[in-house]
């Protein structure tokens, strides 16, 4: 299909979303806490829903692991505006890459994903394992980790 | 490590989001988009990336596979506060799961998640295959797919 006609959309406004929890961990700041949730699966923290969110929770019990999408609270205001950054593996290279090739958590947006392995399902707390948040760090969505959605077909 | 203090959360303010820029696609509802990118991988389409950000992009030309984190601007109101839904499997069996354990587009954040193929990068424009999103979908971040990242261990 293509489409009869696009209209420029300059200057999208921001939009707001509303986080529905928040992670306990025991890392106060971004210099301390692992660089990827998947390269420490063997430490386990918590994510609070809200109550009024937690009726979103049925069903989440037969999902292994799940991806927390977050909003990176505490990274630095003048890094997170950079459009360049030194990614973790060019480290002293004095290379930098365009941060949308990277997964660097000092981004424009801020948002985070971090794959996790579900624990345990307590009410509207969620252990788990695979910890790279700061803690505190605002939740906005949760979503389950589908193969077929999230590795590329022959990948 | 385990926080010494962890202050409570309630009532965290939504956070505003920044697009970097928005898909050109065929398609002018949810209704006939198709339901995942993984699953269209034999369709193209186009992001368009604001000026402004370009610079971010140096990289990307080495990243055969990319993370669309997108908002999902044309789910209904009434339909996004839902925190049950019935999913694709389910549909017809009145089964309804909580939208956590869930894909579906229609989610309190908004926020989607598509995992597409580059085809090509012209200056700002961005060709990929793999198309689920609504013409004018809002794009907040773009992350290369990593499968040390994005598939659990021992996955």
């Amino acid at each position: 299909m293509v489409p009869e006609q696009t209209t420029s959309r300059d200057d999208l406004p921001p939009v707001q979303v509303q986080p529905i929890g928040y992670v306990v961990t025991g890392y106060d700041r971004p210099e301390v806490a692992p660089p990827q949730a998947t390269e420490n699966f063997g430490e386990r923290a918590s994510l609070v829903v809200y109550e009024r969110y937690a009726d979103g929770l049925s069903g989440l019990e037969n999902c292994p692991h799940i991806w927390l999408v977050t909003w990176l609270h505490s990274q630095r205001e003048d890094e997170a505006a950079e459009l360049r950054c030194v990614p973790r593996g060019l480290t002293g290279t004095g290379e930098r890459r365009g941060v949308f090739s990277t997964r660097s958590p000092n981004r424009p947006s801020r948002l985070g994903m971090s794959l996790v392995r579900v624990a345990e399902i307590d009410g509207n707390v969620i252990h788990f394992y695979g910890v790279d948040l700061v803690d505190g760090t605002p939740v906005l969505d949760i979503k389950p980790w589908v193969r077929g959605t999230d590795v590329p077909p022959r990948g």
